[in-house]
């Protein structure tokens, strides 16, 4: 049965088609800037970028195509997927109405400022230079949340803006949750030990082209379609979608600790297999992609903790690595797991294993509704950082580099994004118990390299649907329940307290 | 002193950037497509594609777009810079307004339809299967030439869409000259021998990392900027430019016959080199970029012929020829360059020497006049070219694969094209008798590897114009007289009559 089968839902599939080329078009270019892009071409980039994105905004807004949403809003007895379609553009015109283009400017300027503070402010792990560009865009972001509206605090406004649906309070409840169970879980795992002893991988230097061949190995093993999707290199690991058939992913090589590369390509092909997974039949139309950050780092999570570091993966590849790099054959494969799967409070959020991770989000998430909720003064905010780094975390970091100043997200003028970091290792684990209880033990999956069933099981629970379903509803419907904290403390207490 | 003054010129100039970066992106979109997307992305490219094309057509031919051309063409005393934007945006939207979309939508679609069965006819070297398209789209490009009207012939219509200003008469003058002088060149090349002696470099395998390696050093002695352009691989070379800090080449590795690949490189250093010596002033503007077909084949022959295929050339690299694939090290440097400038009557005109190569144009020019402007009957193409290969260059194709099916063009719809390919030898002997008489010998600047000199010569001589000036206005005003077959005989004689 055809998924789209009302005229007016036809009628405005078709006219999106020109906005999703657009993307297309914007998305291939952010991809090329990363990875292929001559240096020297950034300017023109920069203008070319700008005027397409432009030319998206008035052509979401022309006359013309929001009539046609107010029709398609007013049908009657659409099925699923056509009501997702009304979802998904009425509210990406309902956020583009609410903000003035000279908000939206006044934005990406000051970011683009900011941004560069930034980056020499962290150089020199000098806070003061970055000072006064954080002020601004908190109070931006503060006119950004009065303009989109709120039922509760003003914070929520920019919640739902990355994770549709999401508010403050939800993300209270999961940390009420987390806050003390992590806690809790990291004194016991730093007391037995098994999981903080450093690894010698984790200085081991590596050949570029030996650890290029060992990415490639374990794409293989996981089954990337090579015709789909694609890996390259960039300074920060990101994956892109141009389409259910064009999907590429980036890592990056830095010559020591490998599994840094390889964990980002795990973690990538969670994401990709998310948006290659997508049914066909919705590709080029609003809800032909993943439906939200937190959905996707549930993916992407699912597969770089999950599965990647476990002692079932680290005995999968270890020939692999064996042969290729080299490094591990004196490795046993449970101290290959460990290298894996190490657990230490430490300073920086993306070097944080999964027990402590989420404690860095519920730093920035503290922070930051006092930033766009309360008053705090921007002075305060390095020393308030290193308290509560010292108190959640157990480390105190020495600089402003290695605090306040490491994270590019505010920079950019985005506060409200990291608590979808913390969504997503939740999905992850609610993912994991459905595997489980519906399918059986992954581990024995794992272990046979059968990720054929692995990915069928995600396709039919989350991925195949695209953006038909809001986040929650997605997860009420195919889990049986929204973000459960307490399923992401029992899959690690289940991994971390026993050895 | 600023190009731009006059207030409506630099309005038209902010309201194209928006064309200039559909243009960008669609640029990027076909340079992806023939290096690095996935197989299967190619459908929603192909979408993508068409859509944006779709919107360039309505934004440029937009009520409040075409009004701002009319009040540009309604100034008076415009600079050169000014008159040459509104003689290429005029152009673009006179070629614009006179197709029908309906006729624009038969052609592409026929064209998709013909290049498949072309491809499969092709392969079985049978012309009957591509006969009914080919047919078809000789009566579109009739109908095409009537839209856009012509002051003699038909195909003249045609002409001036590939090469702006072009007549049948300019190029049945330049053939007048070429055949007969051609002809019996290549009867003394052939009888004097030197030339024609095979080398067995020609049958000679290479290892694709080597010959890589190769091409990237050729790239640096000849000064390629890194950082504003690079090389990458795809089956059919080609250059894109996505702005003037942004120009791609690329080259494609046969396995056997290095210079093929190496010549490829030269020759699309050629266009890109035209592209990165615009006036940056110029970058984003209608006349940002080259002036037409013919002049861009000008400055790739310059680089591949003139300077590629000499003495001087063979001598400077032969010691990376030597260092990085051996196979060179027991060969004469004499050798080597006869083997760059081998002469020899051939039935593939993409594999055709200097000399032979304009009477392969010759033949197509022949067929396309009879298809546009007489009456032929499509059974009889194949025969007549068979007689006219024999007639002209000596060898007669043994079946329709090595004989009229050899090119792509025709089953792209393109017919009017070919014709650029000798303008461009024309050029670039016209540029090279320009340089001997202002700077000096090039050879010698090209023993020496000073590079430097010849581009910035070809700079103040052509590429810093971009498409200021038309293409036969260009030639007069830079090299005092335009399509000048003469001199490309005098090139070729002084080179091949001696040794």
């Amino acid at each position: 049965m055809p998924k789209f089968e009302n005229p007016v839902i036809k009628e405005l599939i078709e006219k999106y088609r020109r906005l999703w080329a657009l993307n297309h078009a914007m998305s291939l270019m952010g991809w090329d800037e990363e990875t292929y892009m001559p240096s020297k071409g950034v300017e023109e980039r920069a203008v070319a970028t700008a005027e397409l994105r432009a030319l998206y905004q008035e052509l979401l807004l022309s006359d013309q195509f929001v009539s046609l949403v107010e029709r398609a809003k007013a049908q009657e007895n659409l099925n699923d997927y056509e009501r997702g379609v009304v979802r998904v553009v009425d509210r990406e015109l309902r956020i583009a109405r609410k903000v003035p283009p000279s908000l939206t400017y006044e934005m990406a300027k000051t970011s683009s400022e900011a941004f560069m503070a930034w980056s020499e402010a962290k150089r020199r792990s000098d806070f003061s230079a970055f000072k006064p560009y954080l002020q601004k865009l908190i109070d931006l972001n503060k006119q950004m949340a009065e303009k989109l509206g709120y039922e509760e605090v003003p914070y929520d406004a920019l919640l739902d803006l990355y994770e549709e649906g999401l508010r403050t309070r939800d993300v209270k409840a999961v940390f009420d949750v987390l806050g003390p169970g992590l806690r809790g879980l990291l004194d016991k795992v730093v007391s037995d030990g098994y999981y903080t002893v450093p690894s010698p991988l984790e200085e081991a230097k590596y050949q570029e082209e030996a650890m290029r061949r060992v990415n490639q190995r374990v794409l293989e093993l996981l089954k990337f379609p090579q015709d789909r999707a694609r890996l390259d290199v960039s300074p920060h690991p990101f994956t892109t979608n141009m389409g259910v058939n064009d999907v590429r992913i980036t890592t990056r090589y830095e010559g020591f600790d490998f599994k840094r590369s390889l964990f980002s390509v795990v973690h990538e092909f969670g994401h990709a297999t998310y948006e290659l997974q997508v049914d066909p039949e919705l590709a080029m139309t609003p809800i032909g992609s993943g439906v939200s950050l937190g959905v996707h780092e549930g993916q992407s999570r699912f597969w770089e903790n999950v599965i990647g570091r476990s002692r079932a993966f680290a005995s999968l590849i270890k020939p692999v690595l064996d042969q290729e790099l080299g490094l591990t054959k004196g490795i046993s494969e449970d101290d290959l797991y460990r290298y894996f799967a190490t657990v230490r409070p430490s300073l920086i959020r993306t070097e944080a294993d999964e027990v402590t991770y989420n404690l860095h989000i519920l730093l920035r998430f503290e922070l930051e509704q006092l930033m766009i909720n309360g008053e705090v003064k921007v002075d305060e905010l390095p020393e308030m950082w290193n308290d509560e780094s010292e108190k959640l975390i157990g480390v105190r970091p020495k600089n402003d580099a290695e605090g306040i100043l490491q994270d590019v997200h505010w920079a950019h003028g985005t506060i409200g994004y990291f608590p979808t970091y913390t969504l997503g290792n939740i999905v992850a684990s609610m993912m994991y118990f459905a595997f489980s209880s519906r399918v059986g033990d992954i581990y024995s999956y794992v272990t046979r390299g059968d990720f054929d069933t692995v990915k069928s099981f995600l396709r039919d629970l989350v991925h195949k649907y695209g953006a038909t379903y809001a986040p929650k509803e997605l997860l009420r419907r195919q889990l049986g329940e929204e973000y459960n904290a307490q399923r992401l403390l029992d899959y690690l207490s289940s991994k971390y307290l026993k050895h």
